[in-house]
């Protein structure tokens, strides 16, 4: 019993302490095939290697959101392992694209600490990296988690709060070497609205939706080699549900983005973003979407959007608080993103 | 709202109309092991590249109806959206293997209009081809469906009636380049019989059932990027059922069938089909076939069969229409192809 | 009907009789990444190419047991088709990896035979040998099944039991070509724990539970071509469950045993194993393991460890057997293998 990881508690983590997390993957295409098999995914940037060379990419990589799960998931069971709860994320980049055949790593830098009044458990912030078999970054994001001491006398350490911006401006995005949207192909992207057709404060009600199955998510959640229990042992909550993983909300409600901003193509920044509610099997996901910013990019025909996408659980769209100020029940994820469109 | 797809109504058809359809799609080993692992797929050729290669190919092709399925799906944005039912197919023929690496698009032209008595639907016919990255036609097939009218007031069209072959011609059919059947390894293939030991009228029950789940259909279906609605979402229908995607019976259903026609290796032609009831999560598919016809090839030691595919969902095998005429409450699927078989 | 296969009985089997099974198959990066999201599998060289290559290897192997698993496949149409029970493996070896690109083969030698005394059924052992598309051998294994007489009148056999090891010694193992740990990375690989660190005797609690879902286990089980009807068709059994494939029981526990036995990486040898009950969907999996022995190997910086693996649905750990000298009705497999281990 001793040889197996009990996962780290608050009195674990240190300002400055660096995890390199386990387990390196090397994607495939496989992996780009059962996320189009788990998710109704079709930006076509991700789906034609012809369309991604048009766009002066070599290939059609790895979804975006496909690549932070890979990096992600290596960071549960360091991170998140007696996580009470996930409170945040910020400062989330895409530096460059993962392609079939490269090889993923993660670590995590320990940037900020704040043990709770009760004593019982305390805000850990790190920042992770996600980096390729080139040693290049490819994506960097940071997470906040609430973690339980096991030694409930184990000295409060000095809260240090990191400095996060709330929003990336659109100088801090990296767009991918060669990227050119001069030649993009409307009618094989599957809709004409371009950059210029969307306006700050413009609302999308995708209107399709998908009811979650047990199977999918765990296989999911699975394939991104998160390891968290509560996603897979029936047995593990008193109520006999499994979790749905977060991040398998994330990646559903954005491949139903698709219908209303199916040129929305790469995603390069996260603001934000919180998991309202928690999903479960059954639940019926549907999806909105306002667009929150707009910006230019020095690269050719390529503008920068940043949008708002709230998951749902049925629920009228375009309704995310109640009179009190919180989420209404309904409401699984509020996302705030910057995403890469032809202007 | 005004940014989504609202799918196309009758009177937005027009005879000679020809719709490039989105979202190019490249396929790779990852959609061959899914292939494999949704379906209980056998034959030889789709299984080991080995065997292809002893028969002439460069390689072992994506199944057939994998391809036919990654066209189809294409289609439903443009197509089937506002369909109310999906009246039929014809003249499908496979014109090239499809492989890992290559890259498919769709497009579709309006060949037949007729506005039903009630005016309030109309059928719409179109015939859709497949081309992969080197603008080669993969396959191509016609098929119709019944769609409704958003603008009752719209005219009706003149009625155009295309004149579709019942059954393709051997000649018709297109073998492919290289293929040779005179090496061919029964013992790999799985059984004995040959071309030869077939006979028209001859029925043969392929005993193996499968019962359906929900994960399955809708992992198969989103994964050729089919977006009906009624596959996904268990709030579309007043009766909370998931509507199963009508390709997922027939892949079923040609998969059982390896279990007396394992040497069917190549389907190179689709006469006609028609989804006889509807299929829901926990029905058990099981199916039998009938042959229909045989015919010679110019291909070295490849003979064509035409074949039914029945699928069921339990029933006795060999019955297919009541004392009424109609279609037996437990028959699912009626399909009428050619494949290619070793003399 | 009569070219559907009806499966062997025991009549059909003679000693010395070789079986070539049906229907090669190419693996990709496919099947290793549904193996990936179908079970919890971490092991770090059969999930990075980079780790692998650091071990010596050209590129991170298909899991052992996905090799197991697709020579296994093609057995059961001839071996196992009419089967009562499966009751035993012995000399498992696996002598060459299999890599993304091979294409794999089957066959059986019959080398026992004894009818029982009911006159109705037979005890069949036979040797699987499973080759690549060089003629290179990449497992063998031999299995004893307990197989129903067709006619009963059949003479029994001469009556010849094998005598097979119960446990391979070190000396036996084949250890891959260029295999070294002098450089592994125990950080990527998730535990510090090496050879020198496990005790014979220990026993460890893997933890983590899985809840197991038909369309996961069908999935898996047809991703083989495992044709048995009984995983597959809910109307086969008389109480209406499908009876879960015993090696998805076994992948699961082997990937569950990361948690405790990260590094005990590669799977050489199969010295026996029992399906102790059945597993059906709904059944939480759990697993635990004890060091059974320990052995050096010639290979630079590689050990062996015999590991026992059980897995529980349910029930306390470290508990095999109840007072009647019975397996417990919890306990699923309980599995003796040999894995390569960094000393």
């Amino acid at each position: 019993m001793a040889k197996t990881n009990p996962g780290r508690f608050f009195e674990d983590y240190s300002i400055g302490q660096v995890i390199e997390h386990a387990v390196p993957r090397t994607v495939s295409g496989g992996e780009r095939a059962l996320y189009h098999a788990l998710y109704p995914a079709r930006h076509a940037l991700y789906s034609s290697d012809a369309f991604a060379q048009a766009c002066g990419l070599p290939a059609s990589p790895i979804d975006d959101l496909a690549a932070f799960h890979v990096v992600f998931g290596k960071t549960v069971p360091d991170v998140s392992l007696n996580a009470v709860a996930n409170l945040g994320y910020a400062e989330g980049r895409w530096l460059k694209p993962v392609y079939a055949g490269d090889t993923l790593r993660s670590s995590s830098e320990v940037i900020g600490l704040k043990q709770n009044s009760n004593g019982k458990t305390g805000v850990v912030y790190v920042r992770t990296t996600g980096t390729n078999q080139r040693g290049e970054t490819v994506m960097e994001y940071c997470r906040w988690v609430m973690v339980r001491k096991n030694d409930l006398d184990a000295p409060a350490p000095e809260t240090v709060l990191p400095d996060l911006k709330t929003v990336l401006a659109s100088e801090d995005l990296v767009i991918p070497d060669g990227l050119s949207f001069e030649g993009y192909d409307f009618t094989l992207s599957g809709e004409p609205h371009r950059w210029g057709d969307y306006e700050v404060g413009e609302t999308i009600d995708h209107v399709d939706g998908v009811t979650i199955e047990e199977a999918e998510h765990m296989m999911a959640t699975r394939l991104w080699q998160n390891t968290a229990k509560v996603h897979f042992d029936a047995t593990f909550r008193p109520d006999g549900q499994r979790l749905i993983y977060g991040g398998h909300v994330i990646s559903m409600a954005r491949a139903l983005s698709f219908n209303g901003l199916a040129n929305a193509q790469m995603i390069v920044g996260l603001n934000g973003g919180a998991h309202a509610n928690p999903c479960f099997s059954g639940d019926t996901v549907k999806a909105w979407s306002e667009v929150l910013d707009k910006a230019d990019t020095a690269a050719p025909g390529v503008g920068a959007i940043r949008l708002r996408l709230v998951a749902t659980k049925g629920g009228a769209p375009f309704e995310l608080r109640g009179e009190d100020g919180k989420y209404k029940p309904e409401v699984l994820l509020d996302l705030d993103y910057w995403a890469l469109m032809p202007r």
